[in-house]
């Protein structure tokens, strides 16, 4: 069976707010094999909502709505989908004394206008809401199927996790598995090259590929007419393909940043980082120390923007930047061995560059980065030319210098 | 006169990807006074497409379809639109002339499968494509108006703006207007708390509240029958209303971000910063140096995350950490001194704080973090507690630190 999301609310309709639940639905229904086939948004208008329902019912049998379940008048789906299924709305008691326990711990009296919210469509399967006050519902006949689940995502979560995927089990006709690997220092279209007569045609397992400039995440879903096993089975022949392919690449088979995936090495081998940043300006920082326990291993940082701050803190030589440049080679290796020496680290990281959008000259245009690593074994540092603006080059600046960690920390 | 937008890719259909080519469309529909009513996202289906299309058809006059106008197989909206228009496809010789040549300057031949490109639907009018090989149609029937549009934002921009949007004026029926404000040091309900009077009950203009932690974006549109001037007068009365209530707490009247404002005083007043981080990790420097030409004004930062490197590069004391630990009202103070100290700025700012999930104490819970500022007149420190994961602490101390320099800039 395939369903349709139709998610309400005139908020949806402007320039500046957009539906993001029915990614979180689609990857639900997905687990359960029904297959999402439509996706609609419509406002907060009786009749405009009617005729959503009734399309929708015509193209599928399963129907997710979400959002406009609150309190107010302009909340209409509980009414709307009670009138298309020509089915009264009925008080229940348990549910308003729920809402009313609700305000109570919080020490308000319930406002008048909350009684909206107990109220439920005769027939239906009451989804109870623990975060919030408007319950879910889910009414299965058997022409149609209709899910009602409030728009906030921590309302919506646990009600389909609880109670609606159980329910949608039944009606699942297909089985899909997927698998995921995140890659870097290569880039799409080098990707693409390597793996091109892996995938070229292929529709099940179906391949996307996700490219941000210095990470590439690769997703390949199958489907199974009999079983989960035989998605798996699609799946892995040319999952496997591909890794072997990729393998130098590839930080890691799920969702994880390459800076928690640097931050766990690190911490297996009991190792310490130290970071000197210009162009990067603490952004490099900022991803280690976004990794709960990163003070384990991450010793300092500096952002040694002006020259002297460079000689200052680092002992970056004032002959060295004279000669060469704040961006240059010479520079990082001595921004590294200084960020090194002070802190007593065991790796350490210095970025200098061109983030733009001035400041370029011919021979080092803008996106010209100079990245030194410096390990237990060795020092070193290389030339860098990204492409973008100031926030991609600062971005794949940092991500080319995770890059270089992760390598050394792989195969050291 | 009222329009949906269709967007066609089964990509969209994914847990992957979502469509919002739609956002950008519904400001210029609005900008030209058509409403959109419907949003729908389906797959690369013929049958699923001329459903929509024709469903789409019978609730509103104008259809605006983007994506399926690539050359291969699945890209199939041109040709479902011909048949439920019932009208032909016909090979335009200067279409598949520009398109050859969209190659030839790439150096290389045609492929034979965009010759699907140089179809057109009779009696539309072809949208030049000046980035990508898919010309863009417009279809302006009595009863129904459809505009086909290719997926990538930088093929459906340009025809958007340079032909699409006069096609359109012609059908608008309103006039619409909009004004933007955004607030720092409140929260969404002491925000609400204060404007609620104002606000409540309102259809036309339309408020809009964006609020994110240390954040609220206030968008305020409205709808004029006869002019845009109509529409202007609606969102004014109700703007500077909320604007003089608020007025200690707007630092835009635009997009800009907290640390563009606090930049562009920075630069006006000739006066420069430095910062020592501790739990933001370089987040706040991160934040500072996003914005271009910050080299003027942001001379050093340091990520001070262990004690040694606070006493090292700050001079802070060692007894000042034993005795009131490193999350405290003198360690940010003497952070603060010291950072102003060894680079010499006019203002500084020191972070230091439990950004969690562990870490925290009963005294001092996560979420408590301490902000000291120095500016050319004074030095002093704050206690916040602030609540969510580490990446929401994170981004609030850096928020409320921009907030405390902002405040100083503007009243010194």
């Amino acid at each position: 069976m395939r369903a349709e999301i139709i998610a309400v609310g005139s908020e949806l309709l402007t320039p500046y707010k957009i539906d993001t639940n029915s990614l979180y639905l689609t990857e639900k229904l997905m687990e359960v094999g029904i297959k999402v086939a439509y996706k609609t948004v419509v406002g907060d208008n009786r009749e405009d909502l009617y005729k959503a329902i009734k399309d929708a019912s015509r193209r599928v049998p399963i129907i997710i709505l979400t959002g406009g379940l609150g309190p107010t008048e302009d909340d209409i789906t509980r009414e709307v989908v009670a009138n298309f299924l020509k089915k009264e709305l009925i008080l229940k008691e348990e549910i308003l004394e729920k809402i009313k326990r609700h305000f109570e711990v919080r020490g308000i009296k319930m406002p008048e206008i909350n009684i909206r919210q107990a109220f439920v469509i005769e027939g239906a399967l009451v989804m109870e809401n623990n975060v919030g006050t408007a319950p879910g519902l889910w009414i299965d006949e058997e022409k149609i199927k209709i899910a009602l689940l409030p728009g906030p995502p921590k309302e919506l979560k646990p009600m389909v996790e609880n109670v609606l995927i159980k329910e949608l089990q039944k009606y699942g006709s297909y089985h899909y598995f997927s698998r995921t690997m995140r890659i870097v220092g290569l880039t799409e279209s080098e990707t693409e090259e390597k793996i091109e007569d892996i995938i070229s045609g292929l529709k099940n397992p179906w391949i996307n590929i996700l490219a941000i400039p210095g990470q590439i995440e690769i997703n390949i879903l199958a489907r199974g007419k009999n079983s989960v096993a035989e998605a798996e089975d699609r799946v892995n022949e040319v999952f496997e393909k591909i890794a072997e392919r990729l393998k130098e690449h590839i930080f890691t088979y799920g969702k994880e940043k390459l800076e928690e995936v640097v931050g766990k090495l690190l911490r297996e081998r009991g190792k310490t980082l130290s970071i000197a940043e210009s162009c990067t300006g603490g952004y490099l920082a900022h991803r280690i120390t976004d990794i709960p326990g990163s003070s384990e291993y991450f010793e300092r940082g500096v952002v040694t923007y002006s020259n002297e701050a460079k000689i200052e803190i680092l002992g970056v030589n004032k002959e060295t930047i004279e000669n060469h440049g704040a961006v240059s080679k010479e520079t990082a290796l001595e921004m590294v061995t200084g960020i090194k020496k002070i802190s007593g680290t065991d790796y350490a990281i210095a970025i200098t560059g061109i983030a733009g959008p001035s400041g370029g000259t011919k021979e080092k245009p803008v996106g010209t980065v100079y990245i030194a690593l410096s390990t237990p074994e060795e020092t070193s540092a290389f030339r860098y030319r990204f492409i973008g603006d100031r926030e991609k080059i600062k971005w794949q600046s940092t991500q080319q210098a995770l890059y270089l960690l992760w390598k050394s920390l792989k195969n050291g």
